[in-house]
């Protein structure tokens, strides 16, 4: 369905638990992972460890499919990570799947990452330059043989001189030497979080919905720069960059997280239900009705309903039965993808008014359509509010944007796009109107995606397949 | 999803098409299916008639899991039926599985069929008695032989001597001898729709989704006691029986029709707003939010919110990568997969006195854990508000209801009813407030679920498996 | 492989099991299965009977495909039957896979049938004309529906009824109010064999084989014309036709039976053996080495060695591990595909002259590759023994010969024969050879595809699709 | 099968192809790997290089399973190499499948490894001292690694280098830098020929067979301690070790190698039969038959029937639609699975004197079954013939012995196997018999598991998962 609604992907979903007790962690694992599903549907990955032995399974797939009852029995221990990926960097193979585990000087390490590394590609020469040899065309395989070259016997200083190595936007997760460690790069640009449940057991995950569904209180974010080393003394915290400013990925709050989650003390649902006000506030004319793009648009669309005191109606009825059958790349056949998936209450906007609310636009080619079969349908006039600015700028740190020539917003003014897709009017949050409704200071987000600004110097060209066009 | 939230269940949703030139129906009929695919989930069928020779196909699964491109290529011809099911007599087995194909008389004859007849048992004994032999345990098979049986090279006259025997509720689509054919039932129990595409092909559904989907035009209701005959000349109508009172199923409003379908001119997304409007009249006091229970209670929660001008707030937030497995009967096991399917959004509830609209309670046991699940998280107070009268009676007319000791509102009474599930209040619509929000003549609907007063005479028990019991 | 070695198709395999006491009778019925799959390997099913319950499944596949531990799981009771099939009436879908079951007066029947009729024509269309419809194309389903026609309460009448209306061969099991059957036409042209366990059940089945995998002891060959009714109290024999003489089919001993199956008192292994010797002594000429076409002519090709005091040498190495894959209907990829199954041991035929001994030839174009590559990898002299007289006609009576026209020997003389596949000589078993090697009665085997003289008046064509051509 | 005749396993079969002309390679490396599937059943692999770009896909499962014309038709280039495995060294994981594949200083870099390298253990210590991490728990990996490590420009040095450092048995293919290179072990453990097609390109493979089924012509073997360096100017040798003696395993001519096979200028299925003339020789007496465990005892029990004058006989007949399902590890489950794959000619043994030809006996406890059953089924003696020395020590390059506890000759005299077997004789041929049945010196061929003399100094205990128990 995201394929189909044009979004940004976020690279993945990561889950550690360290628990004093051997267990069967596996089904705990799964469950976490299942919450964290939308950050990544291509593969997964679990692996669990317990006095030396780790054992692991990953698969393409979603998390439902790779594991079953039968293939999570084995994996019982007391400490584990999963993995869940939409890859960024590295094609969808098996090979690129998570987590990544090696066999090193101290055993077994296993490492699920999160995120983008901007200075990979150069790492990787120097170590092939080296000699040494690498299986994958993930970026996470370089942390991970980096660790393993600085480990002299102590692990955290081992993670501490590779991190020194690498730049980029990243949360990991990382089983070495029985401890389990949580790392948030010095920007903390991808989410990360700890906490514990009832009996005791530490869990760190990249959204507050996987604490909630193992019932665990939520402790604290990860800090950016931090290492949280987790062992049967309890967690303890290391620095290991505290130069650089906080700047947490600002479309975390617009697309990527879940609205049930909670991020930098900010509920996610709620964020958006503020930034649709917000979005009500700059229309002064009154419309029949709101919509939301569904389901991502929602809570801005009833944000937009309360505070501009309009009617918020359905206007789109998904279809959840749609296979993935007889794809037809003509705009017949999109037209037809787009009636089987999101069917239109015609009664509801005949001759009417209406406003949709969606929170973001990427190609605009799906809007155009559903605008397109919306007037079909009967709507007078379509409004497009978007509840975030205009994305014009690739990310570098674990999202998944297309190349600059195909984002829509960096080629085209507002009123161009508007155009395009045949909307009525069109208007998109401010920068400073997203600021604001996310409430966070406004150094503290990473905008780049919004407003080219990076937070660290970034490579000309961007390419996902990067290390397999060599 | 449905067997989780405690819902009714349709039995079948069921298309035609008949167009006079040979041409690739398999696609057509597929998109139709998956439009009806929430009629029935557990078997899918298609047959596709051509100059004497009939090609079909049927399996247990989705529409999207049966049918792929390759095993749809052979289905080309200029007359097809297609047929998903749920249940309600006979097992789930592929045997049971439609649309049913006998060759007899007139060569090979395929029907699809919705509903349930309710002298089953009888005719089908008297058939047995005379040496007639059964291949399966559904009702429908019944019908087709019926029809083999009285035809002597009318298929009319044989179609019309085969319903006289029966009795129930049902809609129907066949193909003889080349013809399509459209049936309802003489009070109209089950709905049927007649259409017709731009190129001027016919289209009978079930719902008039399939219609939209296949950019079809509305042409009208098939009516009760009605045979649409459709061949190369057009389509006409054929009466059976005109002596009964039509008595359209209310619960296709209430939860099973589509809201984007409209059933004897009605908007069903409308109705149900409406339904939620009559609520709210009732309601004296406000409260701080009206939320749904995904998914049907959206329309009305709207309109609830729109009436008592309350703001209208997500509160659940559907997992929709839920898998199948690990399904774990124990209270513990239970509360889990509710965490795991619906998660609450915590922020938005705290010490809130809440509205949850939903469309009709069945056995009660999920809603309790939802606002088991809503108070823990910080609910104030929970009302509950039910977009229906409480369903006390069984269905023999093709809906799978319980046995009446599942179902609690024939246990208890209101009042019990809210203590059981835990609500801080709990309303019900009234069969009256119910006939009003659908704005329906009273004396046209089937209420029988509601009041057990039901539009004929019905056996004292009800079995789904009643032929596999022999 | 049966395909590409161009053999002639046995129909069917079929096996009962009565016992006193319930059990997990399924999986025996899937070890006699098993070893019976030589006979058929399209579909397989198993039908399980306990105190008026019939549980049954069935598939397309081999019985290892259609069965597993979990699906053979409630196959429990006290009477039970199977069935492996190859089709020969009615096309290779699910709906003509066996046991049939059905409903009828007395409850739930169930059938599995080897054979075919001859008048299935005829009374297929005077039931048609009666009222009667039909689900599958294959011609048991005639027999069954005449079963429950017929039955007035006593079993035994109504199946001696049924079977006074068909005509043809065939061997039956059937379950009938909790009763075993086992039964054979008039002519005996299928062949069913009766034995019991240690334990004391009854076992019914094609072969002895599969008394010997059940560890069941040989009672005796159910006799032609012969229903033996299986109870608590025993078996009982009856005849309902004694007119007919004996003619079991020769072909059982050419090709189709298990060599280690003994039929009419004769061990098919021992039998083949002799046909080789027999074709021995027509030799007058020594060569060098005699081999198998592998793997049915390794008995002959024994024989042949042992009378000629020739050295037995295999030539032909098969590979088991070829998949269904990348067929290719040229020359070419016919070439590669007998190199992929069949390599040649080149060494042991450099220079010389060889015989190669085979059952039987249906089309010849396996054997003229076959030559084609032995003279390629350096035979000098390639002389073919075939263990039976040319078949020149088509069987009625269960087997799947092709048309007269595919039939080299229909077609050609033996000298246009020798010269179409390059042998430097070729020679066949003459019908009286033949029957001398059997060991049987000339006038008890059925010769009709050798001689054309067939025991029964047959339709003038013959089509395994006859029921699909309406 | 090859588990249930309790045989040794080959550890791998490999290839290569070059040619100087981009071409659909995919299906021509997968016709050879199905040609030495027998090799290796758990997984498969190919990876084929075309101009800087690898394309490689494996996956667990038999070569057919594992690819299809789908998934074979991006496998264009004009290099190519695939691998089929048995595990040795590294659990049955798909981490363990070849061919390897890894981005270096050169680009990408493909190999398959058919052996063992003694002394991986202590290399992959150095290595992960060194800071290297493993992901795989296969000896292949420490090559790969080797030759990227020593690699500055020439790929010729770098192997040379990089096998210096490993001892062992081992074949190699490998794909670097655009160039194939074939290699074998300093003596010549495992085998590998080259040979040429008629369109030119050059095939390394494990046996000839998969010359023969590419059509290609056998050019020579590669010699011990040799790199046949394959482009387009040809191929090339280079010599990288001559300072041993070869010793080619001798158990590629008891066993592992296809019959078809040439191996050292030996035909394998004549030095089989000459085996079993030997075997002859030894006998005065004379038995009434003489019959192979098939498949491997049939070429020596031809010899022997041969060499003796006594009747060949099929004595057991295998039942090729055996599942993998219900595994009983009880003695009457195994029994029963004995059965079920090998059902005895019970006719042919009533009261005679039989002697059985095997070509090994590794636990006997299959033996041990058969003779029980024959004695069963009515057999008067069984005297058991065994075409090679009794194996009595583990092979530490390439071969899965079982722990020497497990190998009944290592814990029993011939007299006493006899007995345990059962047998009213057993012999085996002394090593003095089966090196002049080979046909080759007496010092070229390894014969370390019938004597304990190794060609190198092997560890002292040997364990396929050394590197999983880290």
């Amino acid at each position: 369905m995201n394929n189909f609604f044009d979004k940004l992907h976020e690279e993945c979903g990561i889950v550690g638990i360290y628990s004093k007790t051997y267990q069967h962690l596996g089904p705990l694992i799964y469950d976490a992972l299942i919450s964290l599903q939308h950050r990544g549907q291509e593969s997964a990955g679990i692996a669990v460890y317990h006095e030396g032995v780790m054992m692991h399974y990953k698969n393409m797939g979603l998390v439902r499919d790779v594991f079953n009852e039968e293939n999570l029995r084995p994996f019982n221990g007391n400490v584990g990570i999963g993995h869940c990926r939409y890859s960024t960097i590295g094609s969808a193979e098996r090979r690129n799947a998570q987590p990544l585990v090696v066999e090193f000087k101290a055993g077994t390490m296993a490492l699920a990452h999160n995120g983008n590394l901007i200075n990979a590609v150069q790492i990787r020469g120097e170590l092939i330059d080296e000699g040494f040899s690498f299986t994958s065309t993930s970026d996470s395989e370089i942390i991970i043989k980096l660790i393993a070259i600085h480990y002299k016997g102590n692990p955290l200083e081992a993670i501490k001189k590779a991190l020194a190595q690498v730049e980029g936007g990243y949360a990991l997760v990382l089983i070495v030497e029985g401890k389990l460690y949580g790392i948030r790069d010095p920007y903390g640009l991808r989410p990360l979080v700890l906490g514990q449940t009832k009996k005791g057991d530490y869990i760190l995950a990249s959204e507050t919905v996987a604490l909630d569904l193992l019932e665990a209180t939520f402790i604290r974010d990860v800090d950016k720069g931090e290492i949280i080393e987790i062992d049967d003394s309890g967690y303890h915290s290391h620095y290991f960059d505290t130069t650089k400013p906080m700047n947490l990925c600002g479309f975390e709050f617009v697309y990527f997280s879940r609205p049930d989650s909670d991020l930098a003390g900010k509920n996610v649902y709620q964020v958006r239900v503020e930034l649709g006000k917000i979005l009500a506030r700059g229309d002064k004319e009154k419309y029949d009705l709101v919509a939301a793009v569904p389901e991502s648009g929602v809570p801005a669309a009833i944000g937009y309903a309360i505070e501009s005191d309009t009617v918020y109606s359905s206007v789109f009825i998904k279809n959840k039965y749609i296979g993935r059958t007889f794809t037809d790349p003509t705009q017949e056949g999109r037209e037809r993808m787009l009636r089987l998936k999101l069917s239109i209450l015609k009664s509801n906007i005949q001759g009417k008014r209406i406003v949709i609310v969606d929170d973001s636009i990427v190609r605009g080619t799906t809007l155009r359509s559903i605008i397109f079969e919306l007037k079909k349908a009967g709507a007078k006039e379509v409004h497009v509010r978007i509840s975030s600015p205009p994305v014009g700028f690739s990310c570098f740190f674990g999202i998944d944007t297309p190349s600059k020539k195909s984002l829509i917003a960096a080629n085209m003014s507002v009123e161009e796009i508007e155009e395009y897709i045949g909307a009525d009017s069109l208007r998109f949050l401010t920068s400073d109107e997203f600021v604001e409704g996310v409430g966070l200071p406004e150094d503290s987000l990473c905008k780049a995606c919004f407003s080219g600004e990076y937070p660290m110097k970034v490579p000309k060209t961007h390419n996902k397949y990067v290390f397999e066009k060599y």
